[in-house]
């Protein structure tokens, strides 16, 4: 961390915030100038307030050098995370495809989807429960009904599932869900990521509309801090004055967070795009990019899913989709 | 609601699109030209899911005319929502602020700064008991003793308290809490919306980082829909660019929603800029532009505030601000 | 400047970019810790290339402490910059009103709005004559002659005058215009900058729509740096998800600029909002929060305009707008 | 284009804007419903001025249903626009590697480029001359003497040759250079997109930090509108919250335009990101989605660079990259 102090500080108080600081196990050396002055702050200072700092008289601003998560830091972690889920793996040599409908409808439904999302070579089958509608008037998913037609559509065709969680009070319903997923609305609700954090089972976090990669990892932090690493990262898209997409996919998130982290990432064109006719080529695109895995949405008859309509893709468009990928993979990354 | 076909639509898929609009009670006109085919769609729109429409292969786009929320609607309740709590009355002639620590540390702390924002004009009290904070190592609120202190405090000195829910199972935590603010973070956790819903006492619902006027009123929307009406508008500032400011506070809103809704709309420059010598010319401004209140964070001793070091002010200046801001409401609402 | 380096840097290396710094006349602190090692560059540093660097191999980032702009900077000139223009002056004590037409029509428009917008207290006349539109279709502006009809309803009533300049090749003819307006899309145009620095006339220069408050005064800096230092600061809507409004007036800029520097800064809300309902409220706000003049556009009968027909406003709104912003100023800045 | 009306529209009014509009052959036809109130306009709208019909009193909105622009718009045209420039074509089957250093140095360094992307496949040499810097007290380009060492590399290897210009006054420097690129802050520069409307050589126009698509299409329509058809359009990032990368690269623009327009698109990771490090994948990512072209960074020292020195990938790097988007391009379009 380093403070800039405003010109000619209070000597008392700059004596008194080093002497807090080294109380703090911070080690600080000055760097004096004639128009600036600068305190280098050694040490652990995660645990430090910058707010707090920032806001003393004698201070002008304050800046962190060291990134504050530290679980999720390549740095204090330099090898991958590889999280195993059923027969697959995130985060390792495989490319994973994550596929199945925006929502479960009805258990033929499901089931029918996930034989056809497998036969394309589909790892894990997803489909939404608890769905957050922005209207109160449209459908709202079908709940725990909806999980449970996919645990059984997941063990009947051996694929691991996946499934949104909205509230901490729906957690028991998930017990036979394999992999959690937070949503970008709930990107910052901290008290759901806690307690996902005391869960054993893997975490699919999707990045806010508006979060920075920094902020990303930071929730990541907080489901890591109560012992649950098995977090996997998912890009979107993020919210910016172009309005012919949903979102702005942030294809850079890809390499950056492979860089910034040890976890999984995993890419969402479905949602980035809101256009079944780019999820192809955004597809693509996270895999050329380095994406460990894909989230796809397929619907038997797209125009008559109950809900995200314009974006899923049908069952040929995905396999054709799988093919494409998979070839990408192993120019990027050659076994 | 208008939807554009695509050049030279299949005639059968047209006439089942319009039969099956009309069953949905939605009178369909059609404009043909050369190189466009528009239907224009009638009455009331609202249940209608633009997503599917838009998802038929003859169908190009989909736009929304009307506007998809109707009890925030000021075209539907042209006269102004007043909410009384306690002794004052939000959304009427009153200008009203809305004034206390960003976090309630201790009984003493809440009971003096209660007593010195009352003293210079706050109507409500505020003070945060479960604080949402980005590092999982960071002060997270007291939680219910923070909520029974300010309860306290609010009684003893005859200030309605304002505190913020997290989460739905705090809910009966806030008994004795007046409004109940739902931050930016959770404006479209939509459960905890209907919840709320639910209750009689007024919710102060703050736009999200990334979230449209639009977006905003259907929030509230999923509030009233469930019977209760009481909801105070809040801006706070969105997620921009810039990064000077923690937030680009958005000055339209406030104009903007009292046009097209007819809640009370409240600004909160604290957050929005987070940096307290801004907090009193974007209050002035706000007030400038019509807002119905202010909630600003005013600590006894802003620089060992134990959260938003940097953006609380000092109770001196919040008397100068009050004094300031009454000024200008006489200007542009002349009694 | 701060560097940070990355772990274990070599040795050689380091020497050899401090021995460079220093022949750079810049002064080189260290602070060593286990896990980051900082410099603390001290001295002037704004002639340093950051990019050069923090594209070495031991350097992990380079953070800069220092504004990089010097002439426009309040650091080095605490006092206000007053801006003499005709009979008024602009950055002083006064509140100077600039109206008129979005577009010069004709002689007798613009003559007949000048003495109107003057009886209601405007202070400087304004008239587009270069227009920029974003469809190669559409009204351009009368150039030349506009300028001129311009420059003679000034002199027939005696207000100063202010046109937008689009080329360097345009600047001949404001030889009678007496402030020379770089509109939003040229605020990075620098080779035009550079030219108005050579010249005498003041600058009013408009923020660029995704331009930071540091690049709009590093775009000052370029006028400043050719010796020309009558820059006019202007505020007119940053480029946001808000779609709504035609761009997000961002009011936080007045009171940040009115710090970081002492050039006058003046509110353009017409183009901000792109509303005429929302001018009269964000006018009263921009003085509420410290502008020091206002740019408004006026027309005798808007919705007949040439241009920006939606967010002109009419002489009888403009003249009370004229009153509410003066009693508002009184409140704000006491004589 | 759709004109919503307001409720209850004066009758006479509403005759006399049928009427206008008739005389402006186009067809109007309506929409008449409790609440609301469509007027359909079929023909040709691309010369109506939507500001004018949504200032008038009767008017609550007016939506474009139709593209603004013709030339640019892959509906009037519906084959791909393919651009031969010496031995290459922009557009077609092939993929073509723009690369060289961001700023031409001298004579010999951009010769010894030039033949290290030319062995490794590059077809097109880039080399900038007039170079806009944010700061006026960086190095600012060799200007004319830059451009004809890069014609004369270019004529050397064989390689057509690209730099940007800044102003119409540049022009005639430009005669040697094959491809004219005008660059994200001229984009909407629209005298000199007249200008180079008038000139035969081909444009390469790239994307505003906060344009959105259909802007840069009316940016293209400017030039097209002269009578020069042969525009490259380019994505090289806009500007969004998250600043770990300089900007947010969208790689959504590259499906989206080839489905709006006929015209090549091409990307330019370098500048979206800032980061060498990025530069590899974000091509890669770039092909994949289906780029025509690319636009690299190549310096022999990086880290000597006098300008850009954090985005410019060593030759060794750039070889490995053209060999692997050529693998990526032969998946996603095979011959």
């Amino acid at each position: 961390m380093v403070v800039i102090l405003k010109n000619n500080p209070d000597e008392g108080q700059l004596q008194s915030l080093i002497h807090w600081l080294e109380t703090k196990n911070v080690q600080v050396t000055q760097s004096l100038g004639e128009s600036n002055h600068i305190l280098g702050l050694i040490g652990d200072t995660s645990h430090l307030d910058m707010d707090l700092i920032g806001a003393l008289d004698i201070v002008e601003s304050v800046r962190r050098i060291q990134e504050p998560y530290k679980k999720a830091n390549r740095k204090f972690h330099p090898d991958d995370t590889v999280i195993e889920v059923g027969n697959v793996t995130l985060g390792g040599d495989e490319l994973v495809l994550i596929a199945g409908p925006g929502a479960v409808e009805s258990e033929e439904q499901i089931l029918q989807i996930a034989e056809v999302v497998k036969a394309a070579g589909a790892g894990i089958l997803r489909g939404g429960a608890f769905i957050g509608r922005s209207s109160p008037y449209s459908f709202q998913g079908l709940g725990e009904e909806g999980l449970k037609a996919l645990a059984k559509a997941g063990k009947s065709t051996g694929l691991p599932v996946i499934s949104e969680i909205m509230q901490i009070s729906q957690l028991d319903f998930f017990a036979d869900i394999d992999i959690i997923q937070v949503g970008a609305r709930n990107m910052k609700n901290f008290d759901l990521l806690k307690e996902l954090g005391k869960s054993d089972k893997p975490v699919l976090l999707k990045r806010g509309l508006s979060a920075t990669y920094e902020e990303l990892l930071m929730s990541a932090e907080y489901v890591m801090s109560q012992g649950n690493e098995k977090v996997i990262l998912c890009e979107r898209g993020i919210r910016t004055f172009e309005d012919y997409t949903t979102n702005t996919f942030d294809i850079s998130t890809i390499p950056v967070l492979k860089k910034l982290s040890h976890l999984p990432v995993v890419a969402d064109p479905s949602h980035a795009c809101g256009r079944a006719a780019l999820v192809v080529p955004l597809a693509a695109a996270s895999v050329a990019a380095g994406a460990d895995g894909l989230m796809i949405e397929v619907h038997a008859d797209p125009a008559h899913a109950r809900s995200d309509a314009q974006q899923q893709i049908a069952p040929a468009a995905f396999a054709e989709l799988a093919e494409t990928v998979r070839t990408i993979r192993k120019t990027v990354k050659p076994e």
